[in-house]
């Protein structure tokens, strides 16, 4: 499995302040850990509403690759920040995340996927910016989506998409936890190629205290999700466990020869 | 998750003591710590080799008995001792742990659980008692013993099948847990109705001394089992992690109002 810090967020009090003083060092500090914890890629969240949105985000990524070579996960709905990013990014092939069916997004982002040489992470949200209430409406989005990503000359091979686990402490919260897992499952079946799925599993617990509880919740979710098939997680790299977990997924689901080093 | 203790084998020093000397206390405690522990149902293993099969299992069954309400699991491959469990139980639905295609299973076991009201693992093994090498050939096996459970009369509600979990150390044993989880998966869909599906977990492990790694692995591959639809489990009920582990993927997979009391 793929994994994804998200720890390096501008809501972070740390980071907000390496930003709002233009200083690297935390954030270079910050990229080193989550390298050093096992990130193989480092989502850089720059928030929804940074007016200095281009700038901050070229600082961010420039701060991350100084300390390290992972791929950046360019996170933020700002057209302008992400291609600011994209134009940043020098290392291994970024990541954009993300995109949707909000006209917003295909508007502004699509371009920049046509253009850049990045991933593409696709939010299965609906038009209106609001989430698909079973696996099937994600679904139906996901092959929506594919035709304009086709259209757009996209090559399949460069999309994950995202079915957007969502906080267990929403109304339809344990609902929706089942319909994510069956939407990781169908996927590659009902859009007929062997499609990446991300998961961003920090949401799921979003509003609990930290403790053992949640952790366990986080860890069995995962490898549920991993037994469905999930290829990518976006998740607290400095969890160990969460971690160790998705290494035994990604052992457990490979099928190959069981090897106890992982 | 319906979780079946797997503790009371006649394997273990203090169970084989009890027995050889008649003495019901240890085994008594132990089921008593069984429940304790969070066990819905107990296995008694009375070992292939018994010779007066028919007695330790009475003996064993009545033992359980005194101590808990639980179900029974008659682990025999011994259809004498598997009888004289069945006569013994005299609480809730007992359970024959189990039936096969092998010739022996068919004439031995079966009439018992068309004589007698009781739940009925079916191990999907070949005819020759072999371990199937894929799910395809255990799906095709669990079709053909529906076929013999039907005309026998055996009610569908009343099965449970066991796509046999091999112990990761095998060979193929990577591979084989891969299998596993699709057989799961796909069972219920593949007999056309709401199959019930069981794993023994200790087997995945056999081999592997206990620490952290053993546990973690156990944990991971039960929450895929339980993604992929698995309803019972049989395994060391003295293990508070997995436990916790087969509760949070029965709320997980449950789809009703999550709820963080489990």
């Amino acid at each position: 499995m793929f994994v994804i810090a998200d720890n390096i967020q501008i809501t972070r009090y740390r980071v907000e302040m390496a930003v709002k003083e233009r200083n690297p060092e935390p954030i270079k500090q910050l990229a080193a850990q989550c390298r050093e914890a096992g990130a193989q890629a480092i989502d850089i969240n720059t928030g929804p509403l940074s007016r200095q949105g281009e700038e901050i985000m070229q600082f961010m990524v420039e701060a991350v690759q100084e300390a390290c070579d992972l791929p950046v996960c360019l996170d933020t709905v700002n057209a302008k920040a992400m291609e600011a990013g994209l134009r940043a990014a020098k290392g291994p092939r970024p990541i954009i995340n993300g995109i949707s069916m909000q006209p917003e997004k295909l508007e502004g982002i699509l371009p920049l996927a046509q253009n850049y040489d990045a991933d593409l992470i696709c939010f299965l949200l609906k038009p209106d910016g609001h989430v698909p209430k079973d696996a099937d409406s994600r679904l139906a989005l996901a092959v929506e989506l594919t035709g304009i990503l086709d259209e757009a000359g996209i090559s399949r091979d460069r999309v994950v998409f995202d079915p957007l686990a969502v906080p267990l402490m929403w109304d339809d919260g344990g609902r929706q936890a089942v319909e994510v897992v069956e939407t990781v499952r169908l996927l590659p079946e009902v859009l007929g190629f062997d499609a990446r799925v991300m998961v961003g599993l920090s949401n799921l617990t979003t509003g609990r205290p930290p403790g053992p509880q949640r952790q366990l919740v986080e860890q069995t979710y995962l490898a549920m999700l991993g037994g469905a098939g999930l290829t990518w997680v976006l998740m607290n790299i400095f969890n160990p466990d969460t971690i160790a977990t998705a290494r035994a997924v990604g052992v457990l689901g490979s099928g190959g020869i069981f090897s106890w080093h992982f």
